[in-house]
């Protein structure tokens, strides 16, 4: 069978098998009424898709093993791009043939105080593009697929300006880091945004902080990315490798974004007092499940300062988004991979090695799949 | 010697004899051209005497014993209410003969972003009121004596409608609770707020969040301090001693306040839930310097919340929380205890055992000094 009984993607359910997802058929999910189906066209590979494969984020067995329906294998990816192909009885948002986008949620309540004040992805009821069980026990797949069903408030209008490969990394990566930089800087005065791991999330940070008018540090851990930085906008480079790294930095930014997918080179009671009064160390990098922050309450203390964390976006942030990187004419720097299970392989082979320069998107859905007719 | 040469306090050097210092003369610091004396009529016991005669917040020995010049043993006292008996030759924010409070700070650079942006507290040259060396070398001594010199801009006007004795605790602790309150509720409707820790802070901050509009929550380990809680105004009370405590506070609060002096019957991992999205735990207890905050990356991920620290407030925001207790005609629950080495001890010592209900203040200073006339 094929669509629309059945999807086809890249699956594996076992952890030690993350680096070899295999090409797979699933039933999708029971068709809401304001769900659609989306047709993938490319679909960017983000670190978090690491931490699902290999089950880092739990002490349980993954999700899919128990799926009360549907498939008992995990397909990932959930930096979307793709055509709207069919819609349910309710869906106003969108309609068959647009391009939309689609990042690391499909679902939420749509009802409760946070849905309806453009927090949505802070929803209690929440459901991921992938990995996630929804209310009636299907575990939900992602976008390393022939299609990708979702509710349509996670399916962003794409301007026609950004070519899709580079619309891919916005709809995850570059969503996650635009809500908290938006957030903490709005309204500040020559605000100053330190951005720390510049992988896929942290090179987005950058360009994104400078289009909204920040000056921006780009503190890594080696030099190696220096050049690079300051191509993407960066007005600084800080490598913490080195001795005396955080001098002269004291009282300096109004807002630390931790983009860094580990906690163990993270010296927060070095960082804490870089901030200004009152400001955010926020942590968009999620470490495994076995790193913990520990802080002293002191380093909180001299400058009032706090320390915490923040999820994706939400759909007006997403097309917000979009459109500052029409105007400001800044797009991820992608690089492409054919989608097959060598290229799924090797994308997050390399992702997990840290050999990309900054995000990978997988490309050529509608050759492999035979789609896009 | 006596005033002005010499000044009389009850001092000791010596953590085991936290509990019972001693009647001791000392040289003040040098008089600087901002600076003024207050003759104390009253002084407040807050638990940070406790931490500061102890040395629990350091691994060096205590400042004093280093100190370049004047005493080498510490008077402690930093909610202080005094007739100013002395002014420098540029002090124009107050003069002889004012009634004024003077809390926990006693000098700041007056130049910096920090001084200049109502943040004085957080200026990197601030000198606490006691224990705390200053540029000369000169160890700062506290309240708990028959004068203190301080900057006057720490030296706060005093509403005549107050009585000292009620004044006294909103200078460090009142001050220290007000200042993230109203910053964090601020423009928010019906905004609530939960306070842990119900001693000298957190039942000032239940008044103060009461007086700023807030819905209240009394968060303590046990039931003892139920009724006295409804009595100061909050609507809510929490005993976290109780299973299942945190059950339907989900999403509930706008600020957490942590009045609490220790972190071991804090469980963030549980708090950081109850806040609303992207809300703050500030926590202003302080506890030894051997306790660490220890928290999960994930705790803060499911509402984007914030953990952090709070430091007294600015010579603004004490002016605004006595205006407050005078309109809003709230008062800290004082128990009063006569000035003497006796009293001293009984005070610090049933403190330290949590036997306050709820904010000591140290009284008859004239009359024990022979001063006031
Ligand atoms: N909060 C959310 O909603 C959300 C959404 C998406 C992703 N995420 C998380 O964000 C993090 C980053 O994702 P990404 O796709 O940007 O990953 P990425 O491309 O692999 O980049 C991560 C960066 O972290 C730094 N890094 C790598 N290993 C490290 C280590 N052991 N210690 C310290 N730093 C290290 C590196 O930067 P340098 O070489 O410059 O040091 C690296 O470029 C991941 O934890 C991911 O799960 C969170
Ligand atoms: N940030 C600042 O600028 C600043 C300024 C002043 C004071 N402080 C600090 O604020 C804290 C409170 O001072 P305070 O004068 O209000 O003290 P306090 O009167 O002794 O009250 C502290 C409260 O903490 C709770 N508590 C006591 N021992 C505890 C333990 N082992 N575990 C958990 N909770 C405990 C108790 O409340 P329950 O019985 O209700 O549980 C107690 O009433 C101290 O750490 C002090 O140093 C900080
Ligand atoms: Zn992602
Ligand atoms: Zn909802
Ligand atoms: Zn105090
Ligand atoms: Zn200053």
């Amino acid at each position: 069978m094929s669509y629309p009984e059945q999807f086809q993607g890249f699956a594996t359910n076992d952890p030690k098998d993350w680096a070899s997802p295999k090409l797979t058929s699933y039933q999708p999910k029971n068709f809401g009424a304001r769900d659609v189906d989306i047709e993938v066209e490319c679909c960017g590979i983000c670190a978090s898709e690491l931490f699902a494969l290999k089950n880092g984020w739990s002490h349980e067995p993954m999700a899919c093993l128990s799926s009360k329906y549907g498939p008992k294998t995990q397909v990932v990816g959930h930096e979307v791009v793709g055509k709207i192909v069919a819609i349910g009885p309710e869906v106003t948002l969108c309609k068959v043939g647009d391009r939309v986008g689609l990042g690391a949620q499909a679902s939420s309540c749509m009802k409760c105080s946070r849905c309806t004040s453009n927090n949505e992805q802070y929803c209690a009821k929440s459901v991921g593009t992938y990995c996630d069980p929804y209310e009636d026990g299907y575990v939900s797949q992602g976008g390393y697929a022939s299609h990708v069903r979702a509710h349509e408030q996670f399916c962003f209008p794409v301007p026609p300006e950004i070519p899709s490969e580079f619309v891919a990394p916005l709809q995850c990566g570059g969503l996650t880091v635009f809500s908290p930089i938006k957030r903490n800087i709005a309204g500040k005065q020559n605000p100053r945004v330190a951005v720390i791991g510049i992988g896929g999330l942290g090179h987005m940070a950058i360009m994104i902080s400078k289009a909204l008018g920040a000056e921006v540090y780009a503190i890594s851990r080696g030099y190696s990315k220096k050049e690079d930085a300051s191509k993407m906008g960066a007005d600084h480079f800080v490598a913490t490798g080195e001795k005396d790294w955080n001098k002269g930095l004291d009282d300096h930014f109004d807002l630390i974004l931790n983009c860094a997918s580990s906690t163990t080179s993270l010296d927060l009671n070095a960082l804490l007092p870089c901030l200004k009064v009152n400001c955010n160390f926020v942590s968009v990098g999620l470490p495994d499940i076995g790193e913990d922050f520990n802080v002293k309450p002191f380093s909180f203390f001299h400058n009032g300062c706090n320390m915490g964390s923040s999820k994706l976006g939400s759909r007006e942030e997403a097309i917000e988004l979009m459109q500052l990187a029409v105007e400001h004419n800044f797009r991820p720097w992608v690089e492409t991979l054919k989608v097959s299970e060598a290229g799924v392989s090797e994308g997050l082979t390399r992702l997990d090695q840290g050999d990309v320069r900054y995000r990978f998107t997988l490309t050529g859905f509608h050759e492999f799949f035979g789609t896009g007719k």
